[in-house]
């Protein structure tokens, strides 16, 4: 296992180190993994920028995405022992991560060699039209540069570095520059070998992709602030997402920012299915709030029963208090849950229903209307259990919290009927509004939406998983008057790639 | 005319005035425009937030849209002479840029009425799939919210109170809230005017639609900071663009800002047709450089010849010379372009070729290259004459410039085959390439991109003319297993609307 950046097919310099330990025992852990340089940073956004013609070619993207697939399957078993002792996480959800991760790598390369995503549009001449002649005019969206990809800590394969937001920019077109997770580094280092590999065999330039070690966050601002990069995709704390928006915004040339930055995903528990499934609503609850020990940007951490919810609460109560829970992925994670958690306790009013080791807290709907305190995330499997005396309060809860990746609503055909406003209200605030199904467990297809108005994401016109993502990496260039041998294959009327069209207003499939 | 503030369907308070002058002539013009107030804003925002579901309906936004243009037209008379006064402008250009203008409006109720744009997206559900069910998931866009417009001063109706950004984001079902620019107050008045018997009509919200007039940039810092405002559009100066951009981050929920700020519009005459037609070039761009006395967005003010290049000079210098300017649109802007071209004269090395009406400067391509104040816009009938000794200094002039609205490129098909990669670095410069073909008249359709990178646009994701306009104002939003009852119209199975929608991976149309 290298413990170096890699920097544009070359390994990174540096001195300064740092290593992990196995969060299941606390023993120390093989690697000594070296801190980029600023030369690293800046070897690694030029290689980047030289690479980006490499990546001209979609059969050229694809079989790259195919091949790291490849590779990283290749190297299975060793990502799943190290990714065991880095996060605490069982086996079965290494392995499940790593499928996903793999899925995600395929389908972007199906994405990249359909080529449909690139919305082509053709707008033919027509000269003798009066008063004046129109122009021939063709669109197509285009990769936008190289970008800056920061791994997440609670997805060391699915939303790192060969997560989601690589593999979309790589679709696209994109040079990829990811900065590591401190907290698993030694994943990092045999995900990336394996890019390096694919690269390698494909034959693309070795500036489409760069990884960067480091334990603080200068790497990052080094990364985001170079002139190089067109674009930053982010999956992690509210804190950094919003550092990461502002460094971004204040550049010379300010670019893109894509963070995923969590939320408390409200549940809206009805009435009538309160009163006639209660156990199992709360069995469905408990178990999506405590998988993987709550750490998921999908945890539902506001659950808003509407009317009588006392025998729910009881059911709910005793499944959390037997929840037996595995170490939490850092130090720092399990450190800012427990002073989150003893914050809110210290809050007037907030009755602690559930002490551990899941935590609940239970408050009237006015008292969270009031206190915008508790509509903040503690990463983990806490929830605010908010008591809405009826549905008008239920919206008002709704309408008070900002937004969310996620609203969900758990009733019979009857209650949700009913909870329509409720309803219509979180497709304003939430980018995925579910119904009798948790949010956690996040569908890779095209329809999915990973994202929503901030404060969930830095920009809710966007989702950070499935087909979507890829238009983030993009913007349209539009051709007019072109002679067909300078137009791309995309926008030539003989269509080589068999495109989905849009040419004189007509969808041409 | 009214000369109070429109808001949410009330006249506006205040006592502040300001007045305009006949800019033919300079005599007084009709109307003491009372700048509104910070109640102003808050009412029109709020009243905003109100009628965003009284847009929820796709045919009812078409037929609002559609009774803009209809009361547009009954006043055509009124708008054109007033138009003609504010501007100093041409009575065509006002009767063309009202037909423009009603155009969009027009395409705009198409596009929302056809409903294609939302982008609808249908996952079914797999019950049986191993190892984990796939569940329903359905996606579309939806509006964000009220939506702030800045007026433009360069183009009064097409892009202001009722042009593009207005006639966008109504079609996509945000209110929109417009700040006049003070220089066409009495134009505002009459669009806001017609604007709101079109909403009375039709019997929308009278939130829908707010106009504030301002001298300053109070009313507008004021819009931007309304929590209730989830996007602007503004056409102008990069000092404005960059501070409405500066001001919508620093908000505590940040909004997306899609500021067109102007170009330089780069146009590379290569050495074939140089020898060949140096006259017909020299016509076409005199022409494009001086229309409307220069003032658009899509001004030719680089113009790069490849190889000898006297006779072409000679050519174009004579009819810079010959040109018979009007008034500039407002006393600022001229004084504004008379400090430019002073200070550009002052600049070492640079040769002023042409010394008004219109303006032309001469600079080698090393000179150019190496000094970035060169590449600032002058707004007005000013070019800067860039000769290049071959295609590679042609090429290194194009990778030394900033983000453009467009780059153009006048050749023979040989000259064009030959600057294939000067061509290849402005696709990823300019957000539309031309080819024998003038920048400046932008056709409104399909495959139009009037974007590009920063500086040119805050956002080089986007265009703010043409259909793909509207997309700005929208973001996804994904149900999960909703009863068909709740969905939306355009994700129902049986697809009421006809929409071509994306159904388990195949585009149905």
């Amino acid at each position: 296992m290298n413990t170096r950046s890699l920097v544009a097919g070359r390994l990174g310099g540096g001195e300064k180190t740092f290593s992990v330990v196995d969060r299941r025992d606390g023993s120390a852990l093989e690697g000594a993994f070296v801190v980029a340089t600023r030369e690293d940073v800046d070897a690694a956004c030029r290689g980047a920028l030289e690479a980006v013609s490499s990546l001209a070619s979609a059969s050229v993207r694809a079989k790259f995405l195919e091949r790291i697939a490849t590779e990283l399957e290749a190297d299975a078993e060793l990502i799943v022992a190290r990714y065991q002792a880095e996060t605490a996480l069982p086996e079965g959800r290494a392995r499940g991560e790593l499928g996903r991760t793999c899925g995600q790598l395929r389908m972007f390369a199906r994405v990249a060699r359909e080529g449909h995503w690139v919305d082509a549009r053709i707008d033919h001449a027509l000269p003798d039209r009066q008063p004046l002649p129109k122009p021939d005019l063709r669109s197509m969206r285009v990769a936008i540069g190289p970008v800056a990809v920061f791994g997440a800590s609670n997805f060391p394969l699915a939303f790192s570095v060969a997560g989601g937001d690589t593999a979309s920019a790589l679709a696209a077109g994109c040079p990829v520059v990811t900065k590591v997770h401190p907290a698993h580094p030694g994943v990092s280092a045999l995900v990336g070998a394996a890019i390096v590999r694919a690269a390698e065999a494909v034959g693309v330039h070795p500036g489409v992709f760069s990884m960067l070690f480091d334990q603080g966050i200068e790497v990052g601002e080094w990364l985001v602030d170079h002139p190089a990069i067109a674009g930053v995709g982010f999956t992690g704390s509210y804190r950094g997402g919003t550092a990461l928006m502002r460094r971004a915004a204040a550049r010379p040339v300010p670019i893109p920012v894509f963070a995923e930055m969590g939320s408390v995903n409200p549940s809206f528990l009805l009435p009538e299915l309160l009163q006639s499934d209660p156990a199992g609503l709360a069995e469905r609850l408990a178990g999506a709030l405590t998988m993987g020990v709550g750490q998921f940007c999908t945890n539902p951490g506001v659950l808003v029963t509407v009317g009588e919810a006392s025998v729910w609460a009881e059911e709910i109560s005793q499944r959390l208090a037997g929840f037996v829970p595995t170490p939490m992925l850092t130090e720092g994670i399990a450190q800012a849950y427990s002073e989150g958690v003893e914050r809110r306790n210290q809050m007037d009013g907030v009755n602690l229903v559930v002490d551990g080791p899941a935590h609940l807290f239970e408050v009237t709907a006015a008292q969270f209307v009031a206190e915008p305190d508790l509509h903040e995330e503690i990463f983990g499997p806490s929830a605010v259990w908010v008591r809405a005396q009826d549905l008008a309060e239920a919206e008002a809860v709704a309408r008070a919290m900002g937004g969310q990746l996620t609203m969900s609503f758990h009733g019979t055909p009857t209650d949700l009927e009913a909870a329509k406003p409720v309803v219509q209200v979180a497709a304003t605030k939430a980018g995925r509004v579910l119904f009798n199904q948790v949010p956690t467990g996040v569908e890779v297809c095209d329809s999915i939406v990973h994202g929503g108005p901030f404060p969930a994401t830095s920009d809710g016109r966007s989702t950070s998983v499935g087909s979507g993502a890829i238009e983030r990496w993009s913007r349209p260039v539009c051709w007019q008057n072109a002679p067909e041998a300078l137009l791309p294959p995309e926008l030539q009327d003989a269509n080589p790639l068999a495109l989905h069209r849009l040419v004189d207003g007509k969808r041409v499939v």
